[in-house]
């Protein structure tokens, strides 16, 4: 009989977020599963890794397939740790989330969640980023259950190309809303931020940041769209960010 | 007369780094300038972004076409709040650096310098980053000047296609050994981390993260190969992470 592959998960909103727990239950089916999350939300921390300070690990629950760890630092951190000093190796596969918010679009450029993924992905490691349409701690994951299993077992039975993980996104709406799953492109957006100033007791100014998120692209074939549709979008991404329609140009510049 | 472009410039390495100041001085004879940098270093903040506490700026100096702040936030902070709050309207070009380290290959995925530069491109702005191969604090900026100022002016005149930013990576050599400039694409590698265990007074494990880079791939079309042979390199990227060739083959796990 085959050994069970090992599966790596972890998130970008704590080990305690509802989300995580649902990924955790959705995933179990499929083989020994290690959890190394953050200890603490880490929302907007991006592709951050933590050079600077020591990290710290703390088992929290070892049973038959199972372990789970919180870490202090981010969730790159947690995946670094986790393929050299949780399990010696790479795992097999690696999923995060699920987020509580979107990551299509631009938002994957913020996201502690899809770095994760990136860092399986750069180790090698067949790895997909999973996040609901619904920031709230109380959003409902159950919708997306049958979905999600779905791609597990698609990329558990296939695996990744190289240099290629998938960014899943989740609209947040109910079961019977659901149209399907849409592989896409990322669509064309932007962040419009303000800023929110204050004055604080001392007199001295101080700025909170906020934004709305713009959509700059109108293409049918982007996560957006298909977001917008009832679909659950599957971007498959990649960390080679060449822009190879301006080699040629930017060559002319200095030729 | 036209009136003088409004340049931008930040970085991760904080508002002190002797790269910045060196930049500053490359980039004053070509518009007014204004300065938003980190308060401290950010170094492998990544695209981190502050949502959960508040901002700061101050106003270090302010001279005839000259203007500096320093942000208690990230690099990609630093941006919009320029933009936002201290310039009132985007800048007309945005430089970053000069990191004090090499943002060549995968390092762009944990680069503030880098994440500048994206937010940058993201409003429309024409941007570049520029990082040179010494981590020191001494490292020698003064060979690449005229490379550099090269560079910026053909930022200057030409713009950059839109979605498109430049990540310029500087060898540590000497000035007569620089062979000139190469557009390449990113090189693949990867970091292959170490994790440094150790035991705090009070008996808790501890570890320190460490590395090495990793090249994985060996094309002489590369920012890696260029850099190695004696040349800067200039690699155009985007902020468009779809593995457009991956589209295709996964579509066909769900149909």
């Amino acid at each position: 009989m085959k050994a069970k592959p090992i599966i790596l998960l972890t998130n970008d909103d704590s080990v305690k977020a509802p989300g995580l727990r649902f990924l955790i239950d959705c995933v179990r089916p499929f083989g020994k599963v290690v959890v190394v999350a953050p200890d603490r939300p880490q929302s907007g921390t991006a592709h951050a890794v933590t050079v600077n300070h020591p990290l710290r690990l703390e088992l929290l629950c070892k049973e038959k397939d199972y372990e789970e760890y919180s870490c202090n630092g981010t969730p790159a951190d947690c995946v670094k740790l986790a393929f050299k000093v949780v399990l010696k190796k790479r795992a097999d596969f690696l999923f995060s989330g699920i987020n509580h918010g979107s990551n299509s679009s631009i938002n994957i450029i913020y996201s502690g969640t899809m770095a994760a993924v990136f860092e399986g992905a750069l180790a090698g490691v067949s790895s997909a980023g999973f996040s609901l349409a619904d920031y709230r701690l109380t959003a409902d994951f159950k919708p997306s259950a049958v979905y999600i299993k779905k791609i597990i077992a698609e990329v558990i039975k296939n695996g990744l190309p190289r240099g290629v993980c998938l960014n899943v996104n989740i609209p947040a709406i109910p079961e019977k809303k659901i149209k399907g799953i849409k592989v896409c492109r990322q669509a064309e957006g932007t962040w419009q931020e303000d800023f929110d100033a204050r004055t604080d007791p001392q007199g001295r100014r101080y700025y909170w940041m906020t934004g709305v998120f713009i959509k700059t692209g109108h293409g049918s074939d982007t996560d957006e769209s298909a977001l917008e549709n009832g679909y659950i979008s599957v971007v498959p991404v990649q960390f080679d960010f060449t822009a190879n329609k301006a080699l040629e140009p930017i060559s002319n510049w200095f030729s």
